[in-house]
């Protein structure tokens, strides 16, 4: 059994929109056991969607139609299903009354092509549409002596969400076999993609019925564990074992199972009642901008300054011009002056500073594009780190976000 | 006349993973003339895939195969395209001794399953890979009596985009009728998107040969035009006229036809040989995150300070503690004070000041979720503005480092 998934629309065929909700969908699906075989995007022209539709029609059991199903002529997803199905579409009066009443509600007049919204698929249920006014269709049919589910889903992610959730999944559920899924995240900071694999392929590649999936991106990691067993606790147990024989092969490179670095580091700080003041340099306010997209930071994060001239590396945390002038601002002196010039000015428990080159023009043989230092002073002393990242300058600059605030949160576990 | 593009991959099926090559090759082919009538993602199945391939040989006239070209047993493509097409693979040798050569130089060994990467469908011309060990295949054929053009294409986005615009897309317009497409795109900042469209609508629904596609996001529109004609020079007459009528319109809400808005800020404020700093409350820093993504912002920009407690607005700022208790750290008054603050501190020819409640908590009556406050100073006095800004809390600070840059490029465009 396999499920199809199919987005209507021509915009989705432009240079610039791209489907989304399929995602959320697969997800769902693979939840009740159900993998997805195909996907396909289809323009709002009656006769390739028709074509789609019997295609898929014939070739999958679930069969997910998304969008069309709005009051204009490009609207065709109705109709054209219904052809394929070789079915009636029959208007309903009650159907009808409540887009009339929907729109009343709203004081607006209602135009009579809304009306088309009331066609339904002979023998399909309606799906209500509480955030719209397009109402979705769900038809079970045999063909070919087995069973098809056939859904008609409005295209907006904030009316096709609900609308599964709510109304397919159950009936979905009802009907197929009792499944059982279980998923874990770890999140892993600051490690190589073939580094972290070499590691921990020999462990995934070796343990039965969970499936891993390895998604990268600058300083981070997402391992997606997703097991399926004849019950929900044996699922449950078997993710478990091998997430954590994961967590023991990584270590502390497993910053958490869901949570992003900068919630991990908030909950170290508050934990253990430190406050915290940033001074970035290269990043030019990035750090702090990710560390207050918590809810809540300001319980442990006081601000910082920007130290993106010279001067206010003298200005906000007390760097001597001397010392910028002998090693340069990108130094690990300067990053140890920042990180405790900022901690002594403002009171903070702990002073973390940033100061690199971004590029791309500005670097040098002796201080290449990429090269980056982090100074880290608390009350016992201070820290430099010097790297090298590599890629463009949005990607150096993530990447040195992303190791301040591992390093940060690597300090605050070690003790 | 039209395209189809088929990503292949198990893993493109799976909730975390997206095809996004196809959306640079809609861009490709529209310049050619070409729409693309169908996207399609199929998993390493070679009955799924080989179907698929049936399908859209037999329906479409630009078939563009994305992925499934490596060294693997799950890379199909090669395979399964021949058998839709009725033809045979035919190993190369002479990519063979090349496929050698390419791991020689990397000094590793070649496994052998590396060969099929030379398995070559009979006519098929080859496609050279520079940046990776799968080449490509361009096939032109005729089917029905009707000329297809066939190519199988490596995933990975940095190894499809250089083949595709160096080798397949000559081959294409050697072959396709002339065409002559000319494209433009306005930015528009902290304009409502059903404000703009009303007031854009009535022209560009009026004005013949040109597409407009509307993006919106939070406080940024993207108007996409296109124009087809006989000569380019008409295309580009044509869509420049429209650009113009739109730009008539919206006066100077249109901020830019491409750069960013903090390029603009950028170019601005070097232009009048001015210097900023920032004072960021709520957005943490997310400000001068934007500011210094320019590279060579250095020139105008010399940092600021994250106030993000109310100590620091007094700290770096000069905020008087007693402002603060009585009207608020989201107030008019500290939003005033900020800015002028910053600047006189830092000597700065103008200062940017942000605060507001981002929420989702800390929320009032008095002070809503999303009410956010700006200064900005500079030599002829401070201005202070209140917005209130929908959504949750990303939104409202994406929303309100926006308007800032807004605010910051209105003003200085008014001298």
């Amino acid at each position: 059994m396999h499920a199809e998934i199919i987005a209507i629309g021509s915009e989705l065929l432009d240079p610039y929109h791209q489907d989304t909700n399929s995602l959320f969908l697969t997800e769902k699906l693979n939840l009740l056991g159900v993998p997805v075989a195909f996907k396909d995007v289809v323009g709002d022209n009656a006769d390739h969607l028709t074509n789609v539709a019997r295609t898929a029609i014939w070739r999958s059991d679930i069969v997910i139609f998304m969008g069309g199903l709005g009051p204009t002529e490009d609207d065709l997803t109705r109709e054209c299903v219904a052809k394929a199905l070789g079915r009636d579409l029959k208007r309903d009066p009650k159907l009808i009354a409540e887009l009339y009443a929907w729109f009343a509600g709203r004081r607006r007049k209602m135009a009579p092509n809304n009306e088309q919204q009331a066609d339904v698929i002979d023998g399909a249920e309606v799906l209500r549409n509480e955030r719209g006014t397009a109402p979705g269709q769900y038809l079970e049919t045999e063909i070919d002596g087995k069973l098809k589910f056939i859904m008609l889903l409005p295209g907006p992610p904030h009316e096709i969400k609900p609308i599964f959730e709510q109304q397919c999944f159950p009936r979905l559920q009802a009907k197929l076999p009792s499944y059982f899924m279980a998923m874990r995240r770890l999140r892993v900071a600051m490690m190589g993609e073939s580094d972290c694999d070499s590691r921990i392929a020999p462990i995934y590649k070796n343990f039965e019925g969970v499936e891993t999936t390895i998604l990268a991106g600058a300083g981070e990691i997402n391992l997606h564990l997703r097991a399926r067993a004849e019950s929900q606790e044996i699922a449950e147990q078997r993710v478990e074992e091998l997430a954590g024989k994961l967590e023991d092969e990584l270590g502390d490179n497993v910053y958490s199972r869901g949570d992003s670095l900068e919630q991990i580091v908030g909950y170290h700080l508050q934990l253990r009642n430190l406050t915290l003041a940033v001074a970035e340099s290269c990043t030019g306010g990035m750090l702090g901008g990710r560390i207050t997209a918590v809810s809540g930071s300001s319980r442990y994060f006081l601000g910082g300054a920007i130290v993106y001239s010279n001067e206010f590396k003298t200005l906000f945390a007390n760097v001597p011009p001397m010392m910028i002038a002998q090693h340069g601002a990108v130094s690990p002196e300067v990053a140890k002056a920042l990180a405790e010039g900022i901690r002594d000015e403002t009171r903070a428990s702990i002073g973390l500073s940033v100061t690199g080159v971004a590029g791309p023009t500005g670097g040098s043989e002796e201080k290449p594009v990429g090269l980056v230092y982090f100074g880290l002073a608390h009350e016992h002393g201070v820290e430099v780190v010097e790297r090298r990242f590599p890629g463009d300058r949005d990607r150096i600059r993530l990447f040195a976000t992303q190791h301040a605030l591992d390093m940060l949160r690597r300090h605050l576990m070690s003790f």
